[in-house]
């Protein structure tokens, strides 16, 4: 980054734009559907709004601030996601708990952070170091809208009225093309971030990564296939499984994906338009990686491993039409297009971004080289480095401007409530 | 019950007049905070709204109205607590996930099954039975009138920015006079209903039981009597402890009632209206059976059976004035006078009613030749007698009308979140 | 007990044969059998006799013998049960990670407090302290013998090779007699021990009960009528059970009682002799308060309060052949002959003591004016007395000389390990 | 392997020597110590020396010998440790109740297979595929031994007596030498067994790997160097931790490698030999990769990748003296002589084999190209690929000739009752 930066018009123009976009998101909620909390992993609404402002609060405002005083000095703690630097957390488990403060208050803490912040960035002057925490906190921020989106439907499917977040009318998908192969020679690649545009910190430093001779399936897999696995008993065949796969799923007495519901003969899928019938043609989608895993063993394939994802990805210029909805998910083939590679479409990759999250072999760890920024700040990624898998791509869910090849999404292998799915790989 | 009862005007007004107290006691809280569920054990305030409401739907309406409909179906799931013979239930912990219906649609159902409620008993010709089930449906309704007071002080309680339920003043506690003991004789004593005003059915029948001499407190153990017993190191004695309960505080890691907060030398308590300091002269509440043995043991003494309580509570007409406020908690002495002996001041039983429920030393059995109703309403209160104990009395909760000498209220050895207390006994 | 008692030739020799009933019990067994633990509530057969001896060595020996010095300091913690008195204990569900002390370890430590025992004894000039101290001891022994049968019962039904502990061969039990009910008079009772003769502090003191009518079975509830219970869908009618009794079997996938296997059509049940042909017509046993009092709801009847119990087995002086064997449990209809009433066969009560322990429905509290003992030896009651249930009579696993009117047996609602039946009654 | 192999006396030999090691590892074991369990994770002496016999008769004896009957047909089951294929399995946390069969005839079950194997490898004609199921078997038993010493020493460390396994006197480690970086340049790197000489699937296929430039430390971490961790706060301290590393410290209270007692001011670490001072000069073991992250973190390092250690490890001929003796554990600082090298000590590798296992940053993983082999024996290794760490090298624990410089071992991050260390490495 600049040392010296004078914000520009278009990095405050993006402020406001995100910020609108968390509102936006709220918007076809009630008081009460923002303050539940349906598991400890997610989060409710009105804590997302109210964290997302706590962040520019603290890394920013009271750093840069003249005569910083907090909005309200109770909000440091309540709503410290997992900080250990800045003090105390309010237990993650209990933010359900938080009807106070009411939601009117967090949009006031909003609004009265935003004009702060619009002060201090119009006051000029402002250094480089501001501006990098100001693109962290966005890119911050479009993170939780995405867990906002799943969060709410986790929280609704847990309602036997089967609520619709949206109440836009199911559009079915488009027929899917047949999947084929498209093969990568061996060689060493370059993975990582090339540092010109904004990236967080576990996509450093750019390195180099020797990659056998592999094959990328040119689409993700389908409703349809995934049904299919399900009529072969694959829930039932543990040697599809990895062993703590299996133990899970029997544990948990799982034998589909979490939002699938079967009506006799027919499946219908929990969605944010509510309950509707499965369409065959979407990306399956909210699979844990054991269960994308134990797919691809079942399909005869394996998932792909990051480095494979991201050296097919390159040169990806294409990322499909913003999503800008949500409920669209999985009606489009687009994103992926080759540019390098344009007029062969037999060989393109499709729903690379804007479909579903693609689970990968990786487990999230640092990149050779990886340092974690000091402070508070650098407790962002390094130390969720264990026990977790990258995903790489990007969702329906995921704001428009957030993904790039790059992109180090990561959970861990039971998670279910993201927008997740499978795109195959083989070694060739 | 009279078996050709035609309803008096005075169970109508009864009827709209318990059913306004429901919505009186929502009043100050926010949708939020009728969503909020803080632990399985309680239930959001929307929830008892509807459930005490689906209890006159179901046990009532659906009977006995020509063409019942239900106001909406699933609500027989939704807000069915425990009647296995009613049908499905949804379950208990997940009751603060319904955001949906939003709390007006349940003030709506309140609205539209009051309205047919009214008409059904307003055409008269309903016979006792109908009468019967009213009776019991308001007393239902008032049992959920203090939960919905305890619950949510449990919720707010869990909120950091410890926010109170009520607005009034806090006004400081009468000083408690001495307590000196009332001493009773050996004997056959009649234990149980008499059965010419309502009561439930496990205060039935009326039996024969042989009571010990015994002697019983005039008054309930104070604030700072317990202060004593924590400050003589009482929840570091084993000695002093049951075996279970000694257990359970370790694991809990307990040292003090569960709305106390120690402030520096000086000690504060969680109350409905907010933050408070200790009042000595107050009774203690919110003490698990545990605790109340616990504190008995140390000051010499023992807790009182059920028989004890009963006979000695017997003939006592004053049960002081109504708690009218919840906030009035302990700020009373009031109840218990007994009118049999109304010139001997020394010997009367203070605070018998109207404070804090007593725990006893008896479990919650039936007495003997118990019946339970026949169909789902007989599951009201057999199934529930295992491994609880029976408290006495009534708490600055507890409706008026609700309390008397026979009532038989019931918890399991570790609940705290009621306004339960102390009353010590001896064997003499 | 008189003050300055002389040991007499028959206390000695009480605690001799008491003391060799404990090795004869670990008799058939093998080191590694001794030292395993099935489950926290049960102890490893080894640790029965080290802590029986412990007892001894630590109430005896300890204050009494001149120049004590305990046989091996560290035993002093591994061998304490629950006295927080005596200090540290040894964390219960680890007792069967103690692979050392070794069993001939063990049996050494047994040999040499026998001896100083002896020693000590033989000295004379003990007072009534000694011999009082002395009788609990050798009824704490007796307890833990029973304890050894049923722990290394459930130990060898977790192994699928179903090893009998008993070689004798299985005797089949005779027709049982028809059950009839025998009816008892409402008045008050004496209920508790009258201290001529030893018994646990839980007896005490006698007191006076009033004791509406009631009618007694004559006999146990046997394995065919269980069955009979379980044909018509026991287990599966909600209406039959206590709530928590519900909820237990519920969340174990509980279908009949513990030991019971079905075979096909056929019923076979794990016995002290392995795996045998369920008979019909022995008792009922090892079911749990919650299977028996659905299974009297069921049979529609209840199951007795503790003090109808011993009403009715008072004056009873035949207990039956001393129960020598284990395996012969159920076999045998003797106990409970009325003396007072001997000629009346119809109206006697079978099964009394020496075939199970019979669930009451009353819990184990207190008796009124009950005082535990001063010291560490007062933990041995009192403070188990919450939320258990109380059973009378003795089981066919019970040392001869063990039982009584008056004693007062103790377990959880969910205990099922120990010999546990019913005896059913009803309010007349 | 070669097709049509005459088993080689080599082959029948190792197959005795692995064998009879095996009993010698519980040779100076009771009966009793060899059936106790002390957590899920460990399984009974007993039970891996019938388990590694099992493999050999259900692998090898049951498809190749004539006439085929199992020992015991119940062993199929009982001695099962995760192979879906083969049918069910008796529960893990079950084995150590198995008190039967008893020590003796699992000896004999030894025995009996031996000689059943020794007839079958004897009669010549055997095809490559025994071989190198035998091949397998042996690694397996192997594997097995050393898990034997590790579960001996977490059972031992549970009992308050701190017995020793061993009687050996303890010997002091020698003074460790300073720790120097051997740094490697950039580069691709050929990982994974070559398949000349004997490895498990998970080591196929050899493949490429770009290595970026790195260091090594030339010795593991010192327990003095490990003790200045936890001196200067290192559990303490929120930034030195992975978040879940974090987290399961603080729900466990763990302050200390868990073998490790303070005694005052003094450390004391239990060993095989029993309770000992701890030797500041020898490797810290017994550690999870949280600790080792964390303490590589605070000494401004990190773990290496295990590529980079394999690639450093490389012709690393020397492993150092048989570590015949687990309770010289980290008593020398052999191992790990770089043969191309060897006149350079400044630059050498110690104590990559003999001393502990070192974690890696790598989690468990297939190669590209990975298969597992078809049918029951492929569950070997593929399956546990999810949340395990690779560990490299070998430990004192490990049988002569079973450590090679492409061996992959693995544990879940939590695990620490494994001799496991730290080898430190950074990026250059």
């Amino acid at each position: 980054m600049p040392d010296d930066l004078n914000l520009s018009a278009t990095l405050l123009d993006r402020f406001r734009a995100v910020r609108r976009r968390s509102r936006e998101i709220a918007e076809p909620l009630s008081d009460e559907d923002c303050c539940a909390q349906s598991m400890p992993d997610a989060s409710p609404i009105k804590w997302h709004l109210a964290h997302t402002t706590w962040f520019f609060e603290t890394f920013i405002l009271e750093p840069h601030e003249k005569d910083f005083k907090p909005f309200h000095p109770a909000f440091r703690v309540l709503f410290n996601s997992y900080y250990n630097g800045v003090g105390d957390k309010h237990p993650r488990p209990q933010r359900g708990l938080l009807t106070r403060p009411p939601l009117a208050d967090v949009l006031a803490y909003r609004r009265h952070v935003d004009e702060r912040m619009n002060m201090l960035l119009a006051a000029g002057g402002t250094d480089g170091r501001i501006a990098a925490l100001l693109e962290v906190g966005l890119h911050h921020e479009q993170q939780h809208q995405e867990l906002m989106l799943t969060d709410v439907k986790h929280m609704l499917s847990m309602n036997p009225l089967e609520p619709a977040y949206l109440q836009t009318p199911w559009m079915p998908g488009r027929v899917a093309p047949d999947m084929h192969w498209r093969r990568f020679e061996a060689g060493v690649v370059e993975i990582g971030c090339k540092g010109d545009d904004f990236c967080f910190d576990n996509e450093l430093p750019r390195h180099r990564q020797f990659v056998e001779g592999f094959a990328m399936a040119s689409r993700l897999v389908t409703n349809g296939e995934y049904l299919a696995f399900i009529d072969s008993s694959g829930y039932a065949t543990p040697s599809l499984w990895l062993s703590e796969g299996w133990d899970w799923i029997r544990a948990g007495n799982l034998s589909q994906p979490i939002y699938w519901r079967r009506d006799g003969d027919a499946w219908q899928e929990f969605t944010l338009q509510g309950l509707q019938a499965l369409d065959p043609h979407r990306p399956v989608t909210h699979l844990s990686f054991f269960e994308a895993d134990a797919y691809a063993r079942w399909a005869g394939a394996r998932l792909p491993t990051e480095a494979e994802w991201e050296h097919a990805a390159r040169g990806c210029t294409d990322f499909g039409r913003p999503a800008l909805h949500p409920a669209a998910c999985g009606s489009d083939h687009g994103g992926g297009k080759d540019s390098n590679d344009s007029n062969d479409s037999q060989d393109s990759l499709m729903q690379l971004f804007g479909s579903a999250w693609q689970w990968t072999l990786s487990s999230y760890a640092p990149y050779p080289g990886y340092r974690a920024a000091d402070g508070a700040i650098g407790e962002y990624n390094g130390k969720f480095m264990s026990n977790q898998y990258v995903l790489r791509g990007s969702s329906c869910a995921t704001p428009e401007g957030h993904a790039r090849a790059s992109y180090r999404n990561f959970f861990p292998a039971t998670a279910r409530w993201q927008f997740t799915g499978i795109r195959l790989a083989r070694s060739s």
